[in-house]
C-alpha cells in the first residue's frame, strides 16, 4: 500500500484529517439458494432497520441544514421502507423460492419500479425513483458496504473522490470538509476551481487516491506541493504541523496587504481583481483584497435550473454584485455555454469537437433572445456600480460588431421605456482565440478593453485539448508563442489608450506573474485566494527588471528555457 | 420537386449524364398473414432468380475488373442462393405459418446467422456474413427496390450519394463515372479531394441531392459554380453544352503551359507542385505540369489493410514515386493519423475533441516503432530521387528535435548496415498549429523548410472545426489574422535562407494565389488538376502589384474587406 501519492497542487494550504471516501460502493451480488429462510428474513430486517436509522439521521441533518423542503424527500423514503406492500412480497419470495435477500429485493423492486415508471403520472414516476434510492440503501446494508452521505459529515475530514461534480461540492458541509483529493482533474478542472473558491487545500489528478486511501485513514494533504501522505508517522505529522503553522503565519503576513494597492518595488501599480461565479463570492473577493471583479462567470446563473433565468432574476444578481463592490470595477462576461458546459434545458447539437464548436458568442449571436435578455438585465443594473461587459470566444471583428449593435439597441429601447442606464459601460472582449490575438491591433480600434482568457487561448494555440491527458504536455502557458500573443494584445491595447487584463489560470500563477508584469499587463484576475500572495510577490519585483526578463523570454525557443529563466531571475 | 440544387463546387468541370443513386435502400417490412401460400412461394422464387442473375452479372464484372480472387466471394454468395438447406425451411415457414416471404426469409436466415456466428471457426463465421449479404439482395427483390452496385455501372453516369467514403470511391468504375454530387461534405472533405484527384467535376454539401434526385434523372453537374440541374430543358442543355466546350477549350489552352515554368508577368518564378496520396497519382501530377510533389500523404499506405505496412512495402512505394518524379522534389509527410483519420488495426483512445488530441507526430513520438519503420523506408528510398521529409502537427521545437534525433539514429544505423542513403535530405515541418507560426523565427533556425497546412491552421486559429457546419462561417482562409501568420512563417524562413511552401487547400485557390504571391510564398502545392490554371493565373499577375496588395490585406480588419480588395485588384 502506498504511503504517499502525488497529484497536482490545485488549491494552497495544508490539512491534516481523516479520510472520507465519497465513492459509490460496489453493489453487485450473485443470486444464491439459501437453506434457512427465517434467518434470511432476519437479515433482510436488520438491513431495513439500519436503512431506517440512517435515513432518520440524514433527514435530521437535512432539516437543519437545508430546510424542511429538502428534508421531505427523506420522509418519502422512510414511507417506502415501512410499506408492507413492498416488504411482504420480498419475504414471500425468500420463503417460496429460497433465494437470498439481495435477489428477492432486486426482483421485487424491479417489478414495482417498472410499473411506476410506465404510469403517465409525474407523482408515480417519482415514487419509482424513491424505490431505487431506498433499494440502494438496503442493498448496501445487506452487503455490508457504506453509501457515503456528505451531508452527514460531522467531524473534520478530507474528502477522497474520483472527481467532484458541482452538485457533489454543493452538498459538502463546509464546516467540516478540510480539503479534498481526487483521482482525475487538473488545475483548471471544476473541482480545482471550487477548492480555491472554498479556500481549502486540494490535490487533484492523483490517479490512485480512491484506490490507495481507505475510510478513516489519517491524511496529510499538502496543497502546496501536491503530496498526500497516508497514515503518516508521528514524526512526519510533527513536521507538517510546523509547516501548517508557517503557512498560517505566511497567510497572516499576506493579510496585512488586504487594503494595500498592488505595486512593484519600483512603483509600477497594477490591478489585482477576482474571478467570481455568483453574488455569494463577492464576500470572499473583498476579504482577500480584490480591487474589483475581473471575471464574473455568468454561466452559474443559468445552471441548476429548468429554464433560462429571467431578466429580473439576472438583474437582481448583477445589481447585488455591483452594489457590494461599491464602485470597484466589475467585468461581467456574457453567457459562455457550450464546449464542456451544458444546460439541460438548452439542448445543443452533438459535436465531434465541441471545443471547436457552437459555443459562447457563436451561440448567443444565433439565439439573440438569450443575449438580449442578459444585456437588458446588465444595462438595468449598470447604474448601481462600475460595470464593464465582455463577450467570450470572439474570433472576428464582425462578431464583436454584431454583439455591440445588439447592446446599443437594447440600451436605446430601455431609454425609450424611461429606464436609466449608465453611459460609461465599457464593452470589451475575451481574447482566447488565436486569430483575435494576432489581429489585436485592429480590434483595439473598436473595443474598450481586452481580457485574455489563457485556458482556451493556450489550448487553441497549441491545438491541444486541455482536458485530454494524452496531450497535456502541450498545455504550456510559458511557451514563447503564448507570451508573444499576450504581448501583441497588450501592446495593441496600449497603442490605442486601452487596457488589457487576464482572467485565465495563468494570471494568478507565480511563474507567470513576473513575465506578465514585464509584458505590461494592466489587470490580473484570479481566484480570490491567490490575490494576497500575488500582491506580496509583485511588491518584491522590479518593473524594470521584469521588462528585461519578458524581452528575453519572448526570444526563447522552448518552454523549458523560459521556466529556467524565470527561476533564475526571481529566486 | 427541385429542378436545381446548389452545393459547394468541389472539383471543376461540367458533366451531363444520368443520375446513379449510390444510396442504401430501405429494406424494412412488416410481418403479414398471407392467403395464398403457393403464390407467396412463387414470389420468393422470383426474388431468388433475380438475385442469382444479379450476382452472376456482378461476378462477371468483378472477374474482369478486379481479378478472380475478388470474384470468388460472389461464387460463395451464389452457393448460398442455391442451398436447399436454406431455401426449404423458408418455404416450409410460408406454408405452415402463412407468413409473407420477407418475414419467413428473415426468421430463417436469422437462425442460420446466429448459429454460424457462434462457431469458433473463422470459415463458418464468414458464411454468416455471406448469408447476410445474400438476404439483403433477396429482400430487395421482394420489396422491389434496387441495391446499388457501382462496379456494374456500364454507361456514363453522375453518382448521387449522401457522402462517399474512400472504399466507395475505390469501387467506382472511372470510365463511366463522369462526376458526383453529395448531400454532405465541404471543399476539404475526402470526397472533394478524391474528385479532384480523379479529375471529374463534383458538387458536394448540397444537403438534398439524394432526396431530390431519382435514378435515371438527367443531370447537369456544374463543378465550377456548384449548381446541379435536374431534368433540364433542352434550352438549358444547349447552354451547358456550350459552356462545356468553352471549358474544354480553356483546358486545352492551359495544357500548353504543361512544360512551362511558373512565372509572374514581371519575372518572379515560383514552384507549382502536386499533392498526392499514392504512387498511382504521380502520372496525373506530371500530366498536369507539376514541378514536383509538395505533399505525399502517406496515410493511404496505411489504410485498407489489416496491419501496419512493412518497411519493404513502404520502401517500394517511396522508391516508385521518387523514380517517376525523375529528380524533381518530392516532399513526403510522415504518418498523419488520428483526428478524423483512423486505422482499424491501430485503436486510439476515444477523445472528446479529436482534432485537439493525440494524432500525427504526437502519436508517432509515442509509437516510435511506427515512425522508425517509416523513416527507414524513406531513407533507403532517398537515393532514388530528390527526397524531402516533413513532420505533421509540430507544436513545439522539442517535438521537432525528437523527430529529427530519431531520423539521424536510423540514418546512422543504416550506414552501419552498409545501406546507402542520401546526405541531402531536407527535414521540414508542417506549420498547421498557431504556436508554430507565431514562433516561426525560432523554428527557422533548426528546420530546413516549412510547409503551411492551411486546413488545420485555419481551424485552430479561428477555433472552429472545419467539419462543423454550425461554425463553418468561421473557416476564413483570407482572414487578415491567417494572412499575418502566413507572412510570419514566410519571412522567418527567408531570413534564415530557407523556403516556405503551402500544401493546404488555400494554395490552389484563385482568390488566395494573388495574396500568397504577394506574401512571398515559394512553393504552392495543390490538387494536380489545379496546377495549370494556377500557372495561367500567375503568368498574368505582377509580383510588384501583388506585394502591395498583400501589404494592404495584412492591415484589413475583416475577411470581407480582403475579398473585396483582391477582387478589385485582380479583375
Amino acid at each position: 500500500m502506498a504511503t504517499m501519492i502525488k497529484g497536482i497542487a490545485a488549491s494552497s494550504g495544508i490539512s491534516i484529517a481523516k479520510a472520507y471516501r465519497l465513492v459509490e460502493p460496489d453493489l453487485s451480488f450473485e443470486k444464491k439458494t439459501i437453506e434457512n429462510e427465517s434467518e434470511e428474513i432476519k437479515r433482510l430486517h436488520r438491513a431495513l432497520d439500519e436503512a431506517k436509522s440512517q435515513l432518520q439521521t440524514i433527514r435530521e441533518h437535512a432539516e437543519k441544514n437545508l430546510g424542511s423542503d429538502k428534508a421531505a424527500i427523506f420522509d418519502a423514503h422512510l414511507l417506502v421502507l415501512n410499506d408492507p406492500e413492498l416488504i411482504q412480497p420480498i419475504e414471500e419470495k425468500i420463503k417460496t423460492e429460497k433465494v437470498n435477500a439481495e435477489f428477492a429485493l432486486k426482483e421485487t423492486t424491479d417489478m414495482f419500479i417498472s410499473i411506476f415508471e410506465q404510469m403517465d403520472n409525474e407523482y408515480m414516476r417519482e415514487r419509482a425513483a424513491d424505490i431505487r434510492d431506498v433499494r440502494k440503501r438496503i442493498l448496501a446494508g445487506l452487503l455490508n458496504v457504506t453509501i457515503p452521505n456528505p451531508s452527514t459529515i460531522s467531524e473534520e475530514v478530507i474528502v477522497v473522490a474520483e472527481d467532484l461534480t458541482p452538485s457533489d461540492t454543493a452538498q459538502l458541509n463546509r464546516t467540516f470538509v478540510k480539503g479534498f483529493t481526487t483521482d482525475i482533474g487538473g488545475r483548471t478542472s471544476h473541482s480545482a476551481i471550487m477548492a480555491r473558491s472554498l479556500e481549502i487545500p486540494a490535490v487533484v489528478g492523483t490517479k490512485t487516491a480512491t484506490k490507495d486511501i481507505q475510510n478513516g485513514d489519517l491524511l496529510i494533504l499538502d496543497g502546496l506541493t501536491g503530496e498526500v501522505h497516508i497514515n503518516p508517522s508521528e514524526e512526519l505529522l510533527e513536521t507538517y504541523r510546523k509547516k501548517q503553522q508557517e503557512y498560517e503565519a505566511q497567510l497572516a503576513e499576506w493579510a496585512k496587504l488586504v487594503n494595500e494597492p498592488s505595486v512593484t518595488k519600483d512603483g509600477k501599480q497594477v490591478e489585482l481583481v477576482a474571478n467570481i461565479g455568483t453574488p455569494k463570492d463577492v464576500e470572499g473577493a473583498l476579504k482577500n483584497g480584490a480591487e474589483g471583479v475581473g471575471l464574473f462567470r455568468t454561466e452559474f446563473l443559468y445552471m441548476d435550473r429548468d429554464e433560462l433565468p429571467s431578466e429580473e432574476f439576472q438583474f437582481e444578481a448583477y445589481k447585488t454584485v455591483l452594489e457590494k463592490m461599491e464602485g470597484r470595477p466589475v467585468v461581467v462576461r456574457t453567457l459562455d455555454i457550450g464546449g464542456d458546459k451544458k444546460l439541460s434545458y438548452l439542448p445543443l447539437p452533438e459535436e465531434l469537437n465541441p471545443f471547436l464548436g457552437f459555443r459562447a458568442i457563436r451561440l448567443c449571436l444565433e439565439r439573440t433572445d438569450i443575449l438580449r435578455t442578459q444585456l437588458r438585465a446588465l444595462l438595468r443594473a449598470s447604474t448601481y456600480g462600475n460595470l464593464k461587459i465582455m463577450f467570450p470566444m470572439i474570433a472576428t471583428l464582425d462578431e464583436f460588431r454584431q454583439a455591440k449593435a445588439i447592446f446599443l439597441e437594447e440600451k436605446e429601447k430601455l431609454a425609450k421605456e424611461g429606464i436609466p442606464t449608465s453611459d460609461s459601460i465599457e464593452l470589451g472582449i475575451m481574447v482566447e482565440i488565436p486569430s483575435t490575438a494576432v489581429l489585436a491591433d485592429q480590434f483595439a480600434k473598436e473595443v474598450d478593453f481586452f481580457s485574455i482568457g489563457t485556458n482556451d487561448l493556450i489550448q487553441y494555440t497549441m491545438a491541444a485539448d486541455r482536458m485530454n491527458e494524452q496531450v497535456s504536455y502541450l498545455y504550456q502557458p510559458y511557451n514563447p508563442s503564448i507570451l508573444r500573443l499576450v504581448k501583441m494584445v497588450i501592446d495593441a491595447s496600449h497603442k490605442e489608450g486601452k487596457w488589457t487584463g487576464m482572467c485565465g489560470e495563468m494570471a494568478g500563477d507565480e511563474t507567470a506573474i513576473p513575465l506578465l508584469l514585464g509584458l505590461g499587463l494592466d489587470e490580473f484576475s484570479m481566484s480570490a485566494t491567490s490575490i494576497l500572495k500575488a500582491r506580496s510577490l509583485i511588491s518584491k519585483l522590479s518593473q524594470e527588471e521584469m521588462n528585461e526578463l519578458a524581452e528575453k523570454a519572448l526570444n526563447m525557443r522552448t518552454v523549458d528555457e523560459v521556466i529556467e529563466l524565470v527561476k533564475k531571475a526571481v529566486n
